[in-house]
């Protein structure tokens, strides 16, 4: 027998709602106004007044059911209703946001019900709160739960229960589809991936009983870790936009200080390619100090508050929402996170977001309908690697990063970076958001990095992508397991027709080695991939030499061809710190359709470049973060007019597309169509 | 309902008995004697004859239940009645520690009574106990318990009900007294402080139905973590001499070896603090070797063994009790920890020991009615802040010692080492112990150090404390948190009037940085505070760069002044080693009449030093430990005639008032009236 | 009431089989075949075509129950039928490892049967496979359980219910043997010993039901720790030969990468000590490369190989079984630890095997009748020791490694490799493998190198050792307790009158420090052993300074001496890593017989030598592990010919009795009687 709450879990439902924010609308800024007990008329209104003059025309509030609850079975709605009639007043759309009845300390809010009680609590919540709040014309849209996804799953009623009902219908083979054993079973992170999906689901259903009029939006949070948990395509049929928490303190562990903005610009695009058709807006953004939250506690700079916003924009994000306005007042993350200062007044990262905010609202529609020029290239990521990892690292290996839980996203954030360095735009995209669909695939790139877990119906997809004209790039452990953790490599290697060889064995080093590719010197670390010889040069028995051991392997294959490198190349750039062989690897690999679109003329360490496309004009963005002054120019721009300078931070251009920036310094520019 | 033992618990017993330790005694030495099965006449006679022969006339003895169990529902103390006739035999005064029945390798004693029925079985060895050995003359006193508190709590069925219980007589507040929602909850940990308060009164209590004429004494340890969990000015009532344990090896975790003396000096200050005008002095110093037990392990040197005891004595300690003269001869601390070697005879920490026993006795009366020579100055330490550490602090931050716990009792101890290192009396006090009473605070200094979270009743005390004339110093995040762990900045801050203005925000560094206090340049680490700008040069709208941010404040508030540091220049000073700045700081900021003490005239890296007043004489205790051999003059000493020399190890006296010391060296010298 | 299986576990049967394998059979390197379904059969007939045409005639075959058990309550033996088959046809002969029914993820087996109906059907499963393969020719013999023993030990019922039957039968004493209370408790790691025996013991005799004519092995695993569960002399009478695993990334953590040959060699004195008068062979060895198992991942070099399977031959082993020759498919492992690629070619390691293959084929009965020549010399480990230190050290003491668990054995393999390192065959046995029973010990030296806990029985064992003309050298902390934890050296200690004093006192130093030998100087760390002062020097009263601190001892005894240093000298050559001093110091308290030996004629770090007698003629195996080409020249070898090279990689004789080797050179010669 069934229970009833999974048969609400079974349904993702999908609604045909008109979207209430729209690709092409402007962008905006926003920031979090945390109202609880405890605050005055005026500073409520203070606060809405602040957003207002500092060009910030959003905002999030938690609608926290503790508040709510009137003591006596019912709600009384007066906390929240001041603050929406403040909005109203000064023109701020609001995001309002799910937050169930929880315990006092519990800050984050809950993730998963922990039973049918607190899920039926939940329903009559989103029937009070969405009859309510509906008529604010202040209302722009519904969030519908804060930061979904809880790691590990914990162990309650809800869940055992769904979970129990899941394997039953899920159950694990006993042989792979090639007749081994099957000797691992990761369908609890599929169970949890599904149920991320059907809980959401479930209350944009509830929501909708109520409110067919609002945007419906999710921020999944801790993109490079929680990514194995979220099916991001899954959740687009019940929202009409997609979000994200980015938060540098809690979010960036695998990144230092100077990376932060190279991870904000990969976290926007895995959400960019979750989003699909949808539009997409960074939900938090990290505001202030912290002093007892957050993981690497820092406080933003205003030089990376506009980066960040900066990156969303340069990403076809329509926005960002800062965490938060006004500090909480008590417990845990109070005084903690906020924009303004104790006293209320604006701190320099206000003014920061002003000064971007004004930019936007100078050049409004040309932002607004802008898009990311599509260079082909898309690092593509497998989510069943990251579930492999949580099954097969061991504990506690400190010497081997590459061991250990994450290995899989670093490579492929290393390549993704020494992509991004080159000037190109590069996609980060879910193997299962890339459109495999097509019958051309001409001029298109898929980068695999490090992805140790490949499924086999990527057997088939991959080969089509190649054969109709793709360049597949491939690296490291790559496809070493499929879904089953099936060694694919022994035995017949599942890809060796569509590689063109195989991998003889690999060798783990106790140092970083070097890899020859043509002139290239690869460093790697720490698996040596050494590929099938060709039959020409196998190894003879004379002696232990061998004399030809090949390294990397390219393949043409149908219309595409297939270039492959099974050693860690890509953890050998994060290991050195040495980006560039790595990007002399990639870029050398690549299709005409990317040599050809707007890039640096050559490498360049820790600039980051975006180019989109407004109509018939073309739009750069460039940040520094190298930390010293740097000239960089751009190829494969055409430019007759003198190009527009958009916005500047400690940047200038110099001739038409030659651009100089100091450290930290933006530079956004628009040519004219010629 | 409620449990009986709950009705014992809430009764914290007062007793009016004569103190059989006072203050004004001679001061004395001695060693816990380890009596236990399988050692013979002649060892027992033994160890009170050497006692007695190297000057120690006061020994402990751990009065096992174990040991007097005769397995037949009654006693048998033949054990220790021949280790009592022994110290009466050698005239050895005993100090007795209630060891109730335990498992045979639980090493320290219970804390907690398990359930209700070990705690009759204690009631039932404390009266048989103390009926057989109230008659001994040599019995000096009784130590309750061993080293009481335990963290964290153990899950006990005495330890629930009694929390039960104290949670619904204390109900957790839903509002601050301003109104805003309570989000935590310190309660479990004023539980524990209440219960360790209250199970200590009921033994005392129980001790006193058969025994009301010997001393009641009692050794909390690890001041340095523990001392959130003691409410020591609240055990005085049943106690007549206050003590502790201060085992470098177990408790000064948070200090190098080279630290180990000038953390001795903390812990002296903060059990003389809490005995208030009871007699104090040090149950445990550690007498030997570590092997297996211990955190940090060591033995100490024979010049440590002297340091400690002048440090007692330089602080009013009535004396010191090594832990132990003979070893435990099984299981765990087997074989470590002695005075005497393996074969019984002294080391020469024994010989240490003699000397420092010898100068002691050779000026009883002097030294026996010496009081401390008060500067006016006291770094005040708030119980609070450790618990709110213990709530907030993130697990596995490597990065920040800040936002690890401890760090508020860092930060105290290095104001009160750079006090001393400018050879002041610095008192190291709970902020309860402080007596706010007076109306005339002229001359008096509190030092208020990271202390992170201050009760709002204190908003009035400190107020009064500056109104009448007190110096108030503030640093780091002080203040931060009021007990709700309401954030006190935000919207309002607490002390806004007294402090003379607030703090803007607080911006944590990812390295050390410097903040300007006129000249001075105080290396400060991690949370950089800035203050509110005077109205006249407050932040305008036009840029992102803030002119005039404001790191320290001086106000004068009513007769007295407060100077306030909102940066962490405590943990600064900490983080690079170098004392010296913050000792200037501190120093620049203190009223004359701490001026005008005896002190050096110079600031002195690791030099300490305390005055001591006897009758007319002025006694100064010093102690290099520096590593090189150092001169210090003392300013503010008037000396007419040549000073007597009580007592030198490596050390000299030249001039009249120029020490010069060895390394590890010591004098002690009597300065008499002029 | 006792429960069946406890009177199995009682009963540890002994055997009278003829034993299939001999100690004087030719040597004999092999392959685990990894058989599970999904296999061809060509892969399975190439597999073992494979180890033929590469010279391994032995294979190991893992019998998992679950790929026999047919669905329908019986055996379906097919897929092993067909590996057998492949045996037969090539002439592998193959030890079959009993591998019971266990969840599909668990990759190494259980250890303990988790309750008795998982002991009843593992009956059933041995007498079903007995029964059925016993018949093949190709049949070698059986292995009992995959690597026996686990730590922790879990909480099975059925380990719950056996050890509470164990504890009813051996009660922990109240009193030591001299009257001291007891005060720990070792009992769990003696009962687990015992219970590995007996499971071990259980498992043999129900083979024994079915099949009296082939081998009985078992392959104890990760010695350096797990020694301490191992009674490896007690499983004698169950088994006809002794094995082990030994693989570098799982076993050797306390080594670096050079170290792995002398931990590979210790690994191997401590099996065949184990084996007593069966033959042993290495049962695993690291064949191929991990990936996410293994504790320090790495893939063996060809030259680890040879050196591996050389040292194997220098301590009598007869072969060694490389784990393993094709990987698994799937799961955790599968794609690791193969000498095969993945299309199933030999890897250059193999090539190594065939190499070492044709050189013992070549000398077959020269070296299957080689014995090691007895230099009289035997490291001696007692496990009680590990017992001690599993109890006693503190948790997360990262300063000492002296106070971490496997201190004691670190100091053993230090005197090990500080004898081996002069070119002497040095033993390394458990105490109670050391055969204590002859009356003479002329010429025979035992080393305890900081052995902390030593059982009482020893005292009259090693009594008769030393008076029987035997050299004990003692160091470190060695003797502290005796099996009670009962701390000998206080009050009179255990072993004064062999010793001839007795230790003062230990003292712990913060870092390295010298000790005295004569003219040696002995870099030691953390503790420091003060010996009891001659009658005549002993310290007096006057000073704290100790004039004549002795460090080190030489007693004669009866015919023999004692020479004993209570400080860790070997720890402080493992800590410096200058072991130069620790051997002058070890050989310089040598007797005649082991000077004479085969040996270097100076000490040579990272070099080592095997000599083994055969006949008439004598053999010597040497490797460099030095990292540089180095000469070495041996002592007391008589050469009247010309001596014969039997295998050489990248080395070379020079003379007569110098041998030249590259960095990881092997060099094996013959030299023939004179």
């Amino acid at each position: 027998m069934r229970y009833f709450i999974l048969a609400l879990l079974l349904v993702a439902p999908a609604f045909s709602v008109a979207q209430s924010l729209d690709r092409d609308d402007a962008l905006f800024v926003g920031a979090q106004v945390f109202i609880e007990p405890g605050q005055t008329d005026a500073q409520v209104d203070g606060w809405f007044r602040t957003l207002r003059e500092n060009g910030m025309g959003v905002c999030r509030i938690r609608m926290f059911e503790s508040y709510m609850d009137d003591g006596r079975g019912g709600y009384d709605f007066s906390l929240f209703d001041r603050a929406f009639r403040a909005a109203e007043k000064y023109g701020i759309r609001v995001y309002a946001t799910l937050f169930p009845e929880t315990d006092r300390t519990d800050i984050g809010g809950w993730k998963y019900p922990y039973d049918s009680l607190q899920l039926n609590g939940f329903a009559r919540f989103i029937e009070a709160v969405a009859e309510h709040f509906r008529a604010s014309p202040a209302l722009q849209g519904w969030v519908l739960l804060n930061e979904p996804g809880q790691s590990p799953l914990p162990d309650y009623p809800f869940i055992r229960m769904a979970m129990d009902d899941w394997m039953e219908d899920n159950p694990l083979p006993d042989f792979t589809p090639d007749g081994y054993p099957v000797l691992a079973d990761m369908r609890k992170e599929r169970f949890q991936m599904d149920m991320n999906t059907r809980f959401l689901g479930w209350i944009a259903d509830r929501l909708r009983q109520y409110d067919d009029a609002h945007d419906i939006h999710v921020n999944p949070h801790g993109i490079f870790s929680s990514y194995s948990q979220y099916n991001l395509a899954a959740w687009r049929p019940f929202l009409t936009s997609m979000g994200g928490s980015a938060h540098a303190s809690w979010h960036f562990g695998d990144f230092d200080r100077q990376q932060y903005a190279l991870a904000m610009l990969a976290n926007a695009e895995m959400l960019r390619s979750g989003a699909g058709d949808l539009p997409w807006f960074m939900t938090e953004l990290q505001g202030g100090n912290n002093v007892y939250s957050g993981g690497v506690a820092m406080c933003p700079t205003p030089d990376e508050i506009m980066q960040w916003l900066w990156i969303v924009a340069g990403t076809e994000g329509k926005g960002g929402i800062f965490w938060m306005l006004n500090s909480r007042s008590s417990g845990l993350e109070s005084g903690e996170w906020a924009l303004l200062d104790f006293r209320g007044r604006p701190t320099p990262r206000v003014d920061a977001i002003r000064k971007v905010a004004g930019a936007w609202a100078a050049h409004k529609n040309l932002l607004g309908r802008a898009r990311l020029e599509d260079s082909g290239v898309d690092v593509v990521y497998f989510r069943e690697s990251g579930w492999a990892e949580n099954l097969l690292c061991p504990e506690g290996d400190d010497r081997y990063e590459a061991r250990q839980t994450g290995a899989s996203m670093k490579s492929a954030v290393s390549c993704f970076r020494a992509l991004t360095e080159r000037g190109l735009n590069a996609g980060f995209r879910s193997a299962d958001e890339y459109d495999f669909s097509p019958d051309d695939f001409s001029g298109r790139t898929v980068v695999i990095s490090n992805q140790i877990c490949i499924p086999w119906k990527y057997r088939s997809r991959l080969g089509k992508f190649v054969s109709g004209g793709g360049t597949l790039i491939v690296e490291g452990l790559s496809a070493f397991y499929d879904e089953y953790l099936r060694n694919t490599m022994t035995t017949g290697f599942m890809f060796r027709n569509l590689f063109g060889c195989s991998v003889s064995e690999f060798r783990i080093r106790d140092s970083i080695f070097n890899v020859m590719a043509d002139s290239l010197k690869l460093p790697a670390f720490p698996w040596h991939g050494i590929l099938e010889s060709p039959p020409e040069m196998d190894r003879g028995t004379s002696d232990l030499t061998v004399s030809a051991d090949r390294e990397v392997s390219v393949h043409d294959y149908g219309r595409g061809k297939v270039v492959w490198c099974p050693s860690n190349i890509a953890l050998g750039a994060r290991e050195t710190g040495d980006y560039a062989p790595l990007s002399d690897f990639l870029y050398g690999s690549l299709p005409d359709r990317a040599v050809s679109s707007v890039r640096f003329s050559g490498y360049q360490d820790n600039i980051l470049l975006r180019t989109l496309r407004s109509g018939d004009d073309i739009i750069v963005i460039c940040i520094n973060k190298s930390g010293t002054e740097r000239t960089v120019t751009l190829d494969n721009i055409a430019c007759t007019s003198s190009p527009d300078v958009i916005f500047s931070s400690k940047a200038s251009l110099s001739g038409t597309t030659s651009l100089t920036l100091a450290p930290e310094g933006i530079l956004a520019v628009c040519f004219h169509a010629g």
